[in-house]
């Protein structure tokens, strides 16, 4: 984890980047464990924590964390939806990485309550490789209520 | 509508639960009147409204209020997207449901001014039921521009 | 542009509306300079931008905004995913219209660094227009981290 723009102790704020390295071309990569850390030394008791993806063939998405074949089906889906094909008008050959990070999106929104992150039961938190492997990067932002 | 961690008056922020009873297993429930209460409740003039669906087979998504045609036509284009199979890997049977919030996403972020949702003219809030008929719930949490 | 329901300089946020008119019936619209030109007259230097479209038939999508073909493969896609038909059942012919709002989804959140978007290499904001042509509009909302 590299250290973002880092706000000062006195502000609301604080902004970190997660390195991720993704091992196959499309890959589901549950980084839970390392927004709750981000969450954790920021110290915000209760706020939002947003994290966001700046690369336009990968995205991010909550779903399940338990059973790995939810995340399977829906990449097995997300693939039937934008196959990878020659049909394409960008020539690069990843359209569909493109078009799959569309119905993906770039960033998630997850409340922070006593200092944890608030997800659901079953939730977790994916980063969603379409174009891999590669060396990537997510951000997050932690907004504490108040000062 | 039960409470959620609420902040004191004192600071920025208010967060509430909002219950949702479904009644279908795929139903596409306008809260908009429930969200707009909590914002009420808020006295926040002006602000962001964040709300969060903690659950993995049901998202929020914003779309027209109006014509209730409108919410089956959707549902019924997601039933083609992520049809309801034997062939996923998910044993549980609802594989098409985690897909369909896949699709959906969790949260949408709505603006507030003047003590009310800035919603366009035809846009609600829906609760996306994927799995239902179940207990559920959504978040809410106001963010205001300044204490 | 006009002028939003702006809060005055001592506070810590800023609302602004881009008018956006778009010329055909399907249009993937880059909007970043216009949502570089509210972050910069917000004079805010580190925080988050929210970009919120009120329609119900439009969206608004981060992707690649060099080689405009990414774009239209989206579009292309969107139109195979949500054909326009007459098999739906609202009854104004734009059924496809919602569907495709639905995927795009109706806001995005871009953190701002050093007073500008930080957005990724190749990244790019777009209005999506899915039953133009119309005269519409995107809302920028900006949120400093600190007053």
């Amino acid at each position: 984890m590299k250290e973002g723009s880092e706000s000062s102790r006195e502000t609301r704020s604080r902004m970190r980047v997660i390195a991720v390295q993704t091992a196959q071309h499309t890959q589901m990569k549950n980084i839970t464990a390392e927004v709750e850390r981000v969450v954790a030394e920021s110290e915000c008791q209760s706020g939002i924590c947003c994290v966001y993806v700046p690369h336009t063939t990968a995205g991010v998405m909550i779903n399940e964390g338990d059973d790995p074949d939810v995340m399977r089906d829906i990449e097995a889906t997300f693939n039937k939806l934008a196959p990878q094909s020659n049909s394409y008008r960008h020539a690069e050959g990843n359209a569909d990485s493109h078009i799959k990070t569309a119905l993906t999106g770039n960033s998630v929104t997850v409340f922070i309550e006593n200092g944890r992150l608030a997800l659901g039961r079953w939730q977790a938190i994916f980063f969603c490789e379409f174009d891999g492997p590669r060396r990537r990067e997510a951000r997050v932002k932690i907004i504490a209520d108040a000062i």
